[in-house]
This record gives C-alpha cells, structure tokens and sequence, in this order.
C-alpha cells in the first residue's frame, strides 16, 4: 500500500493536469488527505462503488500517461545524472581544495545545476 | 508559417503520444511530409473539411497538453541550464589548462550533463 501511495503521489505529480477536477480532487483526498472511501462518498453524496471507480480510472489514466510520457522515468534518469555530477564535482573541490577561484566556479556549476528537475 | 511549423513540431515531438492514431497520421503528414489538405483527404478518402478540423482539433489538443504540462518551457529552461554550465566549465578548463587531471573530470561532467534533455 505505501509503495502504491508513492507511486500514485509521483505519477500525481506530473500528470495530475490532465485529470478532471472530480479525478483530482478525489484522489487528493484519498492519498494525500487519507480520506477513506466512505468518507468520501459521504462528502460527495455518492455511492462507496462510485469513488472506487473514479479512484480506479484516475490511476489508470495516470500509468496510461506514464506509459506513453515516461516523465517520471526521465525525472529519475536525470536525478542519476546530477547525482554523478555533484560526486564528481566534489571530488574534483576535494582535490583542487587549495584553488579558490575554482572551488568557486565548481560551487557555481553546483547552483547551477540544483536549477533542473525542481 | 514557419514559425507555426516548428511550434507544432516541438509540441509534437513532446506530446504526439497523447494523439489519436489519426490525428497523429494526418499531423505527421502535413506538417512532416508537406503534404496538401487536398492530398491529404484524398488518402483517406475524407473531405478536405474533414482533413482541416483534424489537424485544428489535434493542434488544440497539443497547445493544450503544452498549458498543462509545461514541457517545452521546461526542456528549453534546461537548454539554458546546461548551456550555462557548459560555458562555465569551458571558462574553468581554459583558466587551469595545465591541470591535466582536473580538465579530464571538467570534461567527464560536460558528457554526463549531455544526458540530460536527450
């Protein structure tokens, strides 16, 4: 169930435009808001088997997404190519550590680099 | 024209996965391949009004993707990024050109930090 929520919460992330305002808000509440099932129908006037399915969609849609955008995968790939850039940076201080204009520049490339993927 | 031509291609390129086949076949084949409406309907075996509201109702839907989902905005804000990075590096390499071994880990970032936005 956690892994699932994680899951959920990312693909929410990046697709969650392209839901219906109903999809979102519901899924809202389910995931992030851990609203159960009942408590959501009971909000909504409808029936326990009608959020169930609107839940079910929603998450279709979103891996339907994924499946064809792979956002969350590209989001990953490159969190793996600014881990490798900030190591390398940091060896690179590490064994410049007496060159302060270069530890600058390195720090730079560093600020620079935090700017993707936010 | 031109300028629409390329508009359409970048969105294409980012969310021509969301089309349907159709509008992803007639997309390709007039703003690809040149085609004509006329050529275009004629294939099919369609209207040429037909041909028209598929390629308006499929350009609308990728403006529309590109409102929700920013993902042109975002992969040119990451060009930036990286141009801004690279020249950063090429500025540290020129500064410590006898550093043999620090311009190799200079140059071993700029190839990794190629990965992102391929």
């Amino acid at each position: 169930m956690f892994q699932k929520m994680i899951e959920i919460n990312m693909l929410y992330d990046f697709y969650g435009q392209l839901l219906t305002a109903r999809q979102k808000e519901i899924l809202k509440l389910y995931y992030e808001d851990n609203f159960s099932v009942s408590e959501i129908a009971e909000a909504f006037s409808i029936s326990r088997q009608a959020v169930h399915d609107t839940i079910k969609k929603a998450e279709k849609a979103l891996r339907e997404y994924e499946s064809k955008l792979g956002l969350v995968q590209k989001f990953e790939a490159t969190e793996e190519v600014i881990a490798a850039i900030d190591l390398e940076i940091n060896r690179l201080i590490k064994e410049n550590s007496q060159n302060e204009r270069l530890k600058e520049g390195l720090q730079k490339i560093k600020s620079i680099i935090d700017q993707i993927n936010e």
